[in-house]
């Protein structure tokens, strides 16, 4: 049995992982820290929680947390744990961080797209981008995890295969990426009041959005080159659910065919035919955000078009479970060697 | 390890039937029963449960069925289990009957409110209701278990303290109550078509639903004699959910004082501080049904008003939850004598 | 051609009162009040109006404006126009206040139900309230109109001709409305946002909602008498919508049966066949909030329990309509002897 | 004041048009088709045209309907125009076709496409493709109007001017398309149940769309060649609103630059500064569903992305209007020589 610490435990992403961490045999919660909620009943803020969570919210103080828990997730804006992270903290607990803070390895592309300054550049390099099915082996002898943005895990899981094999015109690729209302945060403002986002559809962060370098870089490995794309966000009036669709030119054999799906599809089972969490879908099916929901599922579908030469990639996960504290829960599976799936066996919610 | 078939497995409760009992330790599905998708691959009708449910459906051949397994929930429609139920049958397994077959005693009642034969009112003494925190020792020893509705679990629970403790002019309650969309079904209807349901709200069955002896019957047992109430349900744009908004004139004291905060809540807690799934709420706190959803927690709240004598009395569940699949559950629990909870810790999700 | 003022014309009642008198073919709007948005264009702020509104937002000097237009809307917080107030401004302009401050004739009854101190109770007796259907001729001479709240409306003209008639006993009233969010106003807090309300619903101001004495002070007028009514409204995650359902003990005839079909359909007739913007409803229809929506009506039915004696009355709005801007511009129409429908016909909008 | 028909009253495009027509001064409604309730009340398939239309359904006779109208709108599934179609009928009456038709020249594609043998393709040439601001001059003279699709009316909008003036490269042209679910029809279709849209979001028709012919067709002659594209449809869950996100590379200047903003933006506003009805959005904005909700607006924002050489375009609209029966009264207003915006001086409603 570890001890955990949530600093911005009641935040949305925060909540979820009370939630997934409750279910988990081998893991016991001792800090909700609040910035806002300091000394009240976690069970106050979050009511779903009555008589199940009685704890009073702490603050984020990370040097005590350190002492007293195994692991702190961190669940904080941007800057947040740059700022007050050290080597001390780091030689007494580990650390997965829900913040951009650790996920670019360029320090300058982070302050670029972030519009911030990197606190503690000194650790950039020994965390680990805590994409599980990528990076697994990485992940088990990490200190500092750096947990993948919602947007980010499915749209790279969604096209990994694909750029990895170099079946498709890496650079051709565009994202065009859904997200339900719960992935703006619990902040009170007006854009994301209900009358505001309820009835309505709208695309934001249109070419600025701050989850493309992240897509980038980790595709950039994929493809062993550098990558730029376009990624386009939009808000769904749900309160769940990522969906990307992603289209890219596919690389023409030899004679000028196209790839056909038998070898598409062998792409994609040749990375997650084996992963529990990934689910490539039968041919012609489109995944729906709903069949993942509450779960820690991807679910991936894709369509080529002969017409155009194409291949049309979709993606959905739930972004507070693979998009956020699912994953989280699953690279803390990884750094203590509990079952991967432990706390994660839960079957998607219908309807 | 006991086995349970689902006749009815593809309608929404079915589906949240497979979804509890897939997270609960004692149970193997052994048979997906179903009138319209007989030989279709389970996952294919609920997407969700690709690579998790690898079943075909079955049909719904009961007699076959009780031969396999130990236990058998109908999520199926009214008449059907009375229709084929025999004691052959009952001697060979447990049935937990979600429809409304044998949840009223009087045959009569049964007739005239659903305007059907019934086709074996011979079982009907023998079956047992099945609210756990009313009946929960006649449960343990049944054969066939009348599981409650989902507006009636919510309804009888919300008053059912204070209607035994004789706090409340029982024939004054009227029980106005509001339902997310789920209650009405899978079935191809134009009245439940998203753009019919969106951004709209109605009364419906006014006077006449057909829970309403179902709460009379309930709620005369506790009063000790005959009630007649008025129940008023209402479809909401939302997917899940029950809110119960209830109205009774409070019994005066001797003195004509009206019972204090403090008397009505101790009988709350005479009933309910033991429950693990009824939690009554802080005072003044208004239940959400945001604040119970997929969980099988009923939240209970209640307000007095000085001014016009009466109480307010509010309940919400989770309609598939508390108010179908995972009362069945708990019932299937304490026939089999498992952990009442076990398949049941399920912290609601939020948002 | 009159020209018109709006103080407060950022919020979602202010919003719909510019959709309005856009249609309409007497008036022009000349300010567009503003206390938050100054100096910003109207369109920027409401981008719906872009390219249809090029004003710019000014301020809510009430003298100022009373120079310069025929009528002014007050969508303004409870308490602003009561400490605004002067006879210099009655002298100039019309008011049609559609906030609380004038509502209710007996000024310690606001003081206590709102909490605030009114400072101008000099003009309460002077101000008429503003529900057409009721008031229409003392509305047409007024120089102050207290236009009702959204829940008002919809919870008096529902029980008016029964209690006028005195075909309900009326302290038997109990009100359940349920209410889209768009009343609750676009102020950024925490409870409106999107994944707050979403897939959600709850009771709120139980036994102590403001509008409650409201409706009680007018249907005394019909009553003839103090009435003491449960009033309770609940949140629905929906933009737009009123739903009221009301219980009240029918008064028996003289040999103890309760009055028919007909004889209640016939005191709704006295008081509405004529009323472009009551529809009461065919017999055992139930009204919708869809059916209304966008547009000026009210739609009312009714259903008569023989069993408990009491009678299910059913009343819908559009809350920014019928419950707010369009029953504004109906008053400002009788004010200034336009054809009372004049902006007003509006099919309502469905789906 | 001219007389119209309507065959397909009571799907939802028609219902629309009936709105629409209500509130047209040089329209009167004489014929109400509808294939399922025929001699019902129309306001019984629609509650909220209760007391504003007193009509009963009719059948879909068109010959007999052609003696009586002047114009008659056919909101019907694809065929049942080319199967009746005469020139008899068309010498009678104008017809304003919403379904597909005679949208396509090449009745080859449209077969294709549709899977449809087209009965009457000796019309197909002198249909007028309805799109009132690329095809003006043709609309006004013609008999038989093909009225675009809500889908291909946004599309082709959002890229015309760029296609037309070259800015981009027309074979690299992608749209996303994102829509709600009134578009799917009033079908009782397991599919479009309220629990299966609602807080679930997907992709369909991927790669084989039926409006990817019609995009690329007009496209096609705006770039004076064929075109080739990929459209991607999706659901979202809301009522109404289209919105579309339109990925190209742009074309790059002789010393291998960009365009700029006011390059591009002069070629929008080429074509679209006089246009009441489509309105280009300030610099950096992109539209929403919401703020053209109820009206017949389409919005464009557009963005540059100077790292991929792409240009992002947006367009939104609502479906039912613009995207069907606003742009079918626009079209008539055409043939006949109304003010074009006779009956569509809506204002969107927010929210």
């Amino acid at each position: 049995m570890i001890k955990a610490g949530i600093i911005g435990a009641t935040g949305y992403a925060g909540n979820e992982l009370v939630r997934l961490l409750m279910g988990h045999k081998e893991v016991e919660i001792k800090w909700y820290g609040s910035r806002s909620y300091i000394d009240e009943k976690y069970a106050s803020v979050y009511q779903n929680m009555f008589q199940i969570v009685d704890a009073v919210c702490m603050d984020d103080n990370m040097e005590e947390l350190a002492e007293q828990v195994d692991v702190i997730f961190t669940a904080t804006p941007q800057g947040f744990l740059a700022g007050v992270l050290t080597e001390d903290i780091l030689k007494k607990t580990k650390i997965i961080d829900l913040s951009a803070d650790f996920r670019i390895k360029d320090v300058a592309v982070y302050e670029k797209w972030y519009n911030i300054e990197h606190k503690s550049p000194q650790f950039i390099e020994e965390a680990v981008y805590g994409l599980c099915e990528v990076n697994r082996e990485q992940i088990k002898g990490a200190r500092l995890i750096a947990n993948p943005g919602c947007y980010t895990t499915c749209s790279i899981l969604t096209a990994y295969p694909l750029v990895k094999e170099g079946l498709i015109e890496a650079d051709t690729l565009i994202i065009d990426a859904k997200s339900g209302t719960s992935g703006a945060g619990r902040g009170a403002k007006l854009p994301n009041l209900f009358c505001e986002v309820n009835e309505n559809m709208k695309a934001y962060g249109v070419t600025n959005h701050r989850h493309t370098p992240e897509i980038e870089e980790q595709l950039g490995y994929a493809a062993g080159k550098e990558v730029l794309i376009n990624f386009t966000p939009h808000l769904v009036p749900m309160n769940r659910g990522i969906l990307v669709t992603e289209y890219a030119t596919l690389k023409k054999n030899a004679d000028g065919s196209l790839p056909t799906y038998e070898e598409i599809k062998a792409a994609y089972d040749k990375y997650y035919e084996k992963e529990k969490f990934v689910r490539v879908l039968s041919k012609n099916q489109c995944p729906e955000t709903k069949w993942v929901e509450g779960s820690n599922y991807v679910d991936i579908g894709f369509k080529i078009d002969e017409r155009t030469g194409r291949i049309i990639m979709m993606g959905a996960l739930d972004n507070l479970v693979k998009g956020a504290a699912g994953q989280a829960v699953q690279n803390m599976n990884l750094l203590f060697g509990f079952e991967e799936s432990e706390g994660l066996n839960l079957v998607p919610m219908f309807p």
